[in-house]
């Protein structure tokens, strides 16, 4: 059966945007923290917390963190996701979790082709059925989950900083990231701007956040795509 | 003017330990990170944190944080808590604030010599004097501030998550460490504990956690202290 | 084809241990580093780390880091590999390297029975087949991979410094830890044993390095195993 | 006394561009590591490594990493640098080492003006003959440090991999960084650039790495400074 990516913001640091205008200030006040979130009213708070991000000034947006439920995803994407390291992960374990109903992914440009779409089926069904197999002849689910699909559903949750953040949807919305993490990262961006839009106002790849390409021979060509 | 220490706990993640027990179960678990928090009731979520924290298995309580504005401390004890790498700050910074009006910490062991106290403080008048004069003739606040003492009061706003919460207790919180940071890390500990009873239970040097001290020499002798 | 995993140390701090020493004694002392280093014989160095690592004082020895080539591992092992978040990593892109003659794990357990192997090798050379063909039908290398297994080889370059690398023995060289990253983490350490014998003397799960087990009811009951 | 800066690096990662060269060509073949080590020629390398770092690749310039004594800084400048989170630190303790003789370091702006020189002076031989003072009376060192200033000299040892290193050189060349700490940094990039010329090439603020200020209102207004 083919998997729905799926994302939830589960939590995030309650008033992210007022703690990080707050934290911000107190570098460069005399006042307590306390005071500084006293005087904060939401004006003052965005018209604060967007010169800082037209600064770059990102330290201050790390007090606040964002937790995730992803599902429908690949393992394939999974492997990609975890690379980003300041973030922390709980995903579901193929050593100890039964595959014998597993769902995946199956990639939009095979889905358009009706051959390579029949073929790879098939062979999501003769995965399931030799790794049904090989648990029926004892083995272990961590070893013959070694036959499994790079396509293969997981699940995870996720927490990253807002900072953190930045510079994923900066890698990962970008259009040289593959298409499914791509797809992640928008719906997660699409979840965080609301709770906190000065800070996520033009996250995403430096065309986007800069006007500008690093990537040479590599650029998609479009600027603002 | 003498400094007392002062610490709020700002923000945290919302129902921390729920977080935490989703996350960790959905390791374990077909069901949706969404499904396992609905069938969370409060005791199954304290039993299952308070196994998971008997194991020592600390990845899924990385998905909660907590920021603190901190107050009343000095420059010596700022020195070693910005030494804990996985955490965010935002301090009051010297270059950039005047300090014409310094409050200063007074170690307890010189407040209760006379003799010791009556020279300390002298010193902090005379480096107030001096750090005054230096501003009078041109000089920048940056530079003029070198004259000013360890003993300084600062003010920070800090955030960690509990993992890295637990190894502060427990290094910070045993005898070994300095009186200043000892109690700035007791009174962290006060405030997160009602917060999450369970992640926090046994927090605190090993001799608490694990009834064993590795110090060596260097211990205390105290093993419950 | 099955993979035959294969770890060299392509490079490491020089002198790791004589750093150790002069960086730990630093703290305590009013001599230079360069002094320090200077009175450091061979039997002074070995003697003071000894005494370090005994204490659990693991601060100085961050100082050290070690790169290693990876190959004939699996992407289920590198997908467990990665999680390690202090540590660097470049590893083979299945997205822009062509698997038209992919190498694969096969796990032990299943080698040993001929039937679960014969089904095993049946499936890899079925994923060989449609992979091959979706990439003849004009699908991306990135796409087609979706089918490729878990069982895939991978090779990577990677980079952990010392305090990293104890933490990844304690949880890699233990039994609850699968086959094939443990054997992965047991040929490190026999190649990082011989360049800093007293750092890693003690390196593995606790129940070699302290002598206790914290696993509880999952404990593989092999003390010493 | 007048403390002076002074810098060595210690250790690198020998060979360390050929290893950063390996290691990013890894993900683009199917060639092994030690493979492409035999076929980087000195002159492949450079060019490669020079490609890598205009496209602004850098995950595998964290594969080598640089080792540095440090002496005659400040603690203000100390309690800068250890703010760098990706890195590793062994420093001088005012806990346990004995500052009855500290050096300091005097501000060239204080130096060049003789009253202020003189007072500063004066406030550092008051804090010296208290200190003393308070050590006699049975203070502890870790008390009676508190009275000590910010321009006590102090020495580390610092561990930091390359990629980091560029993140220290782009935010503390800039003219907006402290004199003390820029002094620092530029010190270390002496030391760093003939080892790996090609990764540290552009090294510095993004005026010099990119040609472009995002400071704003608070830019120097030299571009190229």
């Amino acid at each position: 059966m083919s998997a729905v990516p799926h994302v939830i913001l589960l939590e995030h640091t309650p008033e992210p945007e007022r703690i990080v205008a707050a934290a911000a200030r107190l570098c460069y006040s005399t006042s307590s923290a306390t005071d500084l979130l006293e005087r904060l009213t939401p004006e003052r708070t965005e018209s604060f917390v967007s010169h800082l991000m037209s600064m770059g000034h990102e330290s201050p947006i790390e007090h606040i963190s964002f937790t995730f439920a992803i599902e429908g995803i690949s393992r394939a994407c999974s492997h990609q996701l975890v690379r980003h390291r300041i973030a922390s992960y709980s995903q579901q374990s193929q050593r100890y979790v039964n595959m014998q109903q597993f769902d995946y992914v199956l990639p939009p440009q095979i889905a358009d082709n009706s051959e390579a779409a029949g073929l790879f089926e098939a062979q999501m069904r003769a995965a399931q059925e030799a790794y049904d197999k090989l648990i029926e002849l004892g083995m272990q689910q961590e070893d013959a989950r070694y036959l499994l699909p790079n396509a293969c559903e997981t699940k995870l949750v996720m927490t990253m900083n807002a900072r953190s953040l930045l510079n994923f949807f900066a890698l990962r919305i970008c259009n040289r990231a593959q298409w499914e993490i791509r797809a992640l990262a928008n719906q997660m961006l699409d979840l965080v701007k609301p709770v906190a839009p000065s800070i996520f106002a033009k996250a995403g790849p430096s065309c986007i956040s800069e006007g500008i390409c690093r990537e040479g021979d590599l650029s998609c060509g479009n600027r603002l795509s």
